[in-house]
């Protein structure tokens, strides 16, 4: 593999100096570009988008290719897991995605194995490599899981919900089940992010996307456990390179000890929270990534560039951040105003650069 | 008016010392009961029982025909002051609330006025004095508004939203117009707080529901001013007797510091936090009313008692706690966990008082 020539964002990950802030954003590749929709229209549905490695790698590198951003994702989805794992991923249009096969009985949950990502998922880690390939080193590429609460949200489910009835109602009757579950899904999640990195993934990321529905006392007994399992199990070098890690629960902010406790490098932040103060609670522990209201980028594309600086500001002049959004970019913002976006964040740290 | 039975809920807000620990539930007169969807079908529409005082009153007694709870909250909708401001509230069935004029232009904005709550919403002020008189001095009486944030939202949005493109957007590109509507909808829900005091309610609570949406800059400067202008408005004694106030931001345990200092004698807490470590942060400054997960509801009668003392025991001994979910009671909920959940945190209090 060539060497990379824009290193930033893993430096920055490891709280290394970087000449600037490196940014990317969450679900860069997505349906606010118009070559994202022409794609998603050629390969027929979402679902053959992940399933096509030539395809994923197309969407892939689309956001590069308009703008300066410091990194690929990986264009997937984080239910592939319990899909390997049997559950029948399938999209109803409009409705988000649904299992045919959700865990309903005790002897579903008992018969849950890991699966084998060179044979189960072998089309997201030939997409990898393909991605890689296309890259040729000019930003490195992260590899992402779902955390193994947000996967047994939709595990138990069966899709989206609005009051996670089922899966809470298991978690509070049945703990002994819900942590069967859980423990699987850890194992099986960190098997897929070795199988990444082996790949060539340079960094990973995991969703705890739904962790933020969970009380505190509930989170710290069904979510941050698994997460540590996740991270002591990662590959942490390859290719005499460390891989850095990343942690993101939406909606975690008053779990921030707890999170850059518990093993990644770096941990995401929504909005919700001053990424300042956070930067004094975590200290020298993690890198932090964020934190960028994605409503800002509704705004014109001065006011854009005014709110991605006051968060600049907030994190002040120290090595260790990460710019992103506090959550996926949202699929009416206007793609100029991403340009306006990476830009002002680029030019602001050339600027203290210069000062 | 008749001297108050049991008043714990009151000297609880109050910080005072109480028997027991009161409890009420947020939306507890409502579709969990069969009373209610009877009474709710009766009556036509959503928005005909908020509308009828005699109706208001009966849904609102039913829950403590069959619970022993220490509160009763008028029955009616955050939504009725917009409303009145000419906005023009209707309901689609599964949609949830509509305007049929949503604020779309500046000139609409500039033309917001304060409605007259006793000609306005006389219907409310009405409901409020029929419950007062069907409660006798049983229990007190809560009146409620939305915090101005959260009616903006809808006003602008023209109902729900999952991303508050709009409202953001206006709050990103015309902050001036964004803060009339907030300045306008402030003195409207003092007035109308106010009024309801007047009417009788003996306690009130501003629900700033989607607070949580904001970021931590956005929230200081387009919620948290406009809840501390209410909070300096009102009412504080009637009766002779002092009228507690309870604020509650839904995703604020991030902002607890400032809730505590706002000027409400009272902070409604969602589960993400655990209430001990509220407790704590907020020391003797206010009362704290929460804060367990709804979902809870849906386990055994047993299990909801266990997660019940695990609030109460984070909590610790002390006064100023009152005990309720940390979100609206789901309509998934079955009564008889309702029956388990008062007995459980009334049970727990005397044993603690027997020690």
């Amino acid at each position: 593999m060539s060497r990379l020539k824009n290193d930033a964002l893993l430096r920055a990950l490891l709280r290394e100096p970087t000449e600037f802030t490196p940014i990317w954003l969450m679900r860069q590749a997505g349906r606010y570009l118009p070559e994202y929709r022409e794609t998603r229209k050629r390969a027929g549905s979402f679902l053959a988008l992940c399933k096509t490695p030539a395809l994923a790698c197309e969407v892939t590198l689309q956001p590069l290719a308009r703008f300066n951003l410091d990194a690929a994702i990986l264009f997937s989805d984080i239910l592939t897991v319990p899909d390997a794992m049997g559950l029948g991923l399938y999209f109803v249009e409009g409705e988000g995605p649904k299992f045919e096969r959700p865990l309903a009985h005790e002897w579903e949950i008992r018969n849950l194995s890991v699966p084998d990502p060179s044979i189960d998922l072998r089309y997201v880690l030939d997409a990898v490599d393909e991605i890689r390939r296309a890259l040729d080193g000019s930003v490195p590429l992260i590899g992402f899981a779902g955390s193994p609460w947000t996967l047994a949200c939709y595990m138990v489910e069966g899709g989206s919900s609005e009051d996670y009835r089922k899966v809470k109602t298991l978690a509070y009757t049945r703990p002994d089940l819900m942590h069967h579950i859980l423990e699987t899904v850890a194992r099986a999640v960190t098997v897929y992010l070795n199988a990444q990195i082996e790949a060539g993934a340079q960094a990973v990321m995991v969703f705890d996307s739904w962790g933020g529905t969970l009380s505190d006392a509930a989170w710290r007994g069904f979510s941050l456990p698994y997460l540590q399992k996740i991270a002591d199990g990662l590959i942490r070098e390859r290719d005499g390179r460390r891989v850095p890690s990343i942690v993101f629960t939406k909606g975690g902010g008053l779990w921030l000890d707890a999170l850059a406790g518990s093993g990644f490098d770096a941990v995401g932040l929504d909005w919700a929270i001053d990424i300042g103060r956070a930067r004094e609670q975590v200290g020298g522990r993690v890198a932090l990534q964020g934190n960028l209201d994605p409503a800002v980028l509704f705004a014109e594309p001065e006011g854009v560039a005014y709110e991605a600086r006051k968060v600049l500001d907030a994190f002040g002049p120290h090595p260790g951040h990460v710019f992103n959004l506090g959550h996926g970019i949202s699929q009416h913002t206007p793609p100029e105003n991403v340009t306006a976006l990476v830009d002002a964040v680029h030019a602001y740290n050339h600027k203290i650069k210069a000062e």
